[in-house]
């Protein structure tokens, strides 16, 4: 048992030191490695597969609503990225330079993208002559660069995974649908396939992105009570494509400025789904983005005819559409259902020599430790084991709702608001007048920023939270990675 | 008439100007725009579309062998560039250097990764300890950046698309096996998926990859009688272990060099697909990897009940597991044909109100022109189209294998290689003496460079075609992209 020990002992408990949590967690969980490339992290099987199955499932649900992939360079010239003030202003601060090709110095400098919306519109300028070219909804899957002085793996790197959606309309009206339909792609997808609870909701003029008129958001929230910003989807308006002179011929013959909207998500999203879901015996993988659904392990392995069930389960369970694996190292069985374990893989199914011959294995829920004896008949098996998925996943989306729910906390007054911020991790909901002022205050004085406006309002009280003017609006509240 | 005599005439002839064809049929079938950042293109959706169709098909292919993807940096440390001598001596010159982070120099310049053979060496020598972690066969999609002075759509861009994989093996023997494994699964998936018949082989020395003990590489013979590099896959015995430590215990509890290989394949073989299958009439995609397979065509679509018909039957073949979409757009049937030629969409199906009161279609190869009346019960549409595709998947590939045959010389005197090489575009197949002063003199004075020594030797002579020494090899000589 000591080795089994020592790989439990080597996760610090959530209790003790969360963020240590964290990062024991996506070692030996053998999501990332550190590299000698400070701030950028090597991305390693099991952490790439869960982004492959991420994917897979988001880019099959942008093309339902006709979006296209492209791919544009990796590099935007320093004018280019100029062109839109507060674009500019937003990331310059954080790009990387490439100042040299081979032998020699550049005329003109270029940063290593940290968003394309400047390169989406010089594209688009190119490409877009008249309203039968539009509308434009392209997505590129790609890395992108900001140069961040502090970083944790997956939630703050200096390069970092994502997709990024770019697209140009004819209408105003016609934007706005698609940001706010993208934000509703992205909300469907942490919660029926990430088992996470989001917020719908709209920035702050303080917190939307640089050069947009708007961006709605989903936060999430984390099992330390802490907030992540889990996906963006901004409308800009024609402040682009003023910038960029990107003009269409309408059907009056007008020439007219397109409307344009930009949406990401990344492989921030991996960080949620550890501090969603995870516990101290490791990660936790809802059944739907496992890249392993069950691990078979089997029990006294050199005993004739195990090895070989335990095969013949995985095939048949195969065939029959899961993910499936055989652990058959030379490792003992205590070994493997802490590896297991701390990978998250979402069932365990043992299988020794005593089972076999009851025709029966015992199935081990990662999430819950529910142990049920189950018959290995195929026809059984195959039967049951969707029911047992749906199960834990449905449980975790219920579980991770009940824990956000029971860290939601209201707050009508400034002593509340302060008391709660101080005492009770979580995300804090109270009315805002709408003054940037007020909400600087609050970051300063109370130390929590605002997530969003979420589109589900309720009416708290009649006075901001913070200046008692009259409150426009219920903000939610909180502590943010 | 007017307008579909536009869009075929703003091609050029492949017979007057090769090159001029090529780059009209990238823009005008829409799969590449130029951009603002200078050799670098936008890789629009019909391009890219195409290259999720070949990363699927190949990582499925991968995959079957064992591989596991993961992501490393974009960016590589001078220091860790210069680790191995030939290799910094090959890449240096033509890499993109990072000089400043946000408003800040950097310590130490780093290159956007060409390749990244020193990263994973790096990530290696951390993560291997013991023959238990070993072999270690990783591969990452991503985009890669070599400085070029001459820039061409897909066959040479300082951006480019690709796949890298990178193996260490605890023996020399599995690290050769596994190089040239994948050298073959290149091969066959050029040959069964993309129609492209291939010339497996070695790189002479002169011309393998910088630090690799053995180049292997796939050619094929593009229409013009060019040849094109399509994948290559290096084994790089121990020399990069051996810079960069990377060691493990064997079960003899000796520490030994692991032994490595590296194999990609990029978006280059794209522009294969282009001048191996294409015509005057634009693109012709095979089959197997055409994005869209089969384009209907409604003819007089206001008419009641037409475009009713050709969604009925775009849904019947939809289900049947086909790729079809219908051009129901405002232009002229005329326009459409000309349209979904050019975009290489390999089969037409015509659908107008007197084959619907005849319950039939008129399908239309891309490749042959050839036309058949159909029926279009669902019943018969449905099993009739495996064939036709089939048929028209393998009749390109004996096409451009005849063309290639058709185009292969054997040159065994110098006048004769001369001769071929100044008139007759192709592969030459000549005997070769192994000295690379021979090599280079017949680059200068024939104007022809080694594609590879074929694993199918034939002697054709019993000396060097150039030097008249005993001949050690045959080669396979052309003038390449």
């Amino acid at each position: 048992m000591a080795k089994e020990k020592k790989l439990v002992e080597a996760i610090t408990s959530m209790e003790e030191d969360f963020a240590q949590w964290y990062t024991d967690v996506v070692k030996k969980a053998e999501l990332i490695d550190y590299t000698s490339v400070k701030g950028c992290m090597v991305i390693k099987p099991a952490g790439y597969a869960l982004w492959e199955n991420i994917q897979h499932e988001l880019d099959r649900r942008f093309k339902e609503t006709g979006v296209e992939n492209v791919y544009l360079p990796i590099f935007i010239p320093e004018s280019l990225l100029q062109k839109e003030k507060d674009h500019v202003e937003g990331f310059a601060p954080e790009v990387a330079w490439v100042t040299h090709g081979g032998l020699e110095p550049l005329q003109e400098r270029m940063c290593v993208r940290p968003t394309s919306e400047t390169l989406f519109c010089d594209f688009y300028a190119n490409d877009v002559h008249s309203y039968r070219d539009l509308p434009k909804v392209y997505n590129q899957w790609c890395s992108v660069v900001r140069w961040e002085k502090t970083t944790r793996p997956f939630l703050r790197s200096r390069e970092f995974l994502w997709q990024e959606g770019h697209t140009a309309h004819a209408t105003a009206e016609e934007a706005e649908a698609r940001t706010q339909q993208m934000l509703n792609v992205y909300a469907d997808f942490c919660e029926e396939v990430l088992a996470i609870p989001v917020i719908r909701g709209r920035k702050t003029d303080k917190e939307k992105f640089a050069g947009a008129e708007a961006t709605y958001t989903i936060e999430a929230l984390m099992h330390d009570g802490k907030a992540l910003q889990s996906g963006t989807s901004h409308n800009f308006g024609d402040g682009f494509a003023k910038a960029f002179e990107i003009q269409y011929a309408d059907k009056d013959n007008t020439l007219k400025y397109v409307h344009q909207t930009s949406w990401g998500l990344s492989t921030r999203i991996i960080g949620a789904i550890i501090m969603v879901h995870g516990d101290d015996s490791g990660l936790v993988l809802p059944p739907k983005i496992a890249p392993t659904q069950i691990m078979i392990v089997p029990i006294r392995q050199q005993q004739e005819g195990v090895l070989e069930m335990a095969n013949e389960l995985k095939n048949a369970l195969t065939s029959a559409g899961f993910r499936v694996k055989v652990d058959d190292s030379e490792k003992s069985p205590g070994w493997k259902f802490a590896e297991q374990e701390m990978r998250g893989i979402p069932l365990r199914l043992e299988l020794g020599p005593k089972d076999i011959e009851a025709g029966q294995a015992v199935l081990v829920r990662r999430d819950t430790g529910e142990k049920t004896v189950i018959s290995t008949k195929v026809m059984d098996l195959v039967a049951e084991m969707p029911r047992v998925l749906e199960t834990m996943q449905n449980e975790m989306l219920e579980r991770a709702t009940k824990h956000r729910d029971a860290h939601t906390y209201t707050a009508v007054t400034k002593e509340e608001f302060k008391d709660i911020a101080d005492n009770k991790p979580g995300f804090i909901k109270a009315m805002w007048c709408g003054c940037q002022e007020c909400e600087e205050a609050i970051k300063e004085e109370i130390g929590v920023t605002s997530r969003c406006m979420p589109f589900q309002q309720e009416k708290l009280a009649d006075t901001c939270v913070f200046c008692g003017k009259p409150a426009k609006t219920m903000v939610y509240w909180g502590k943010a990675y």
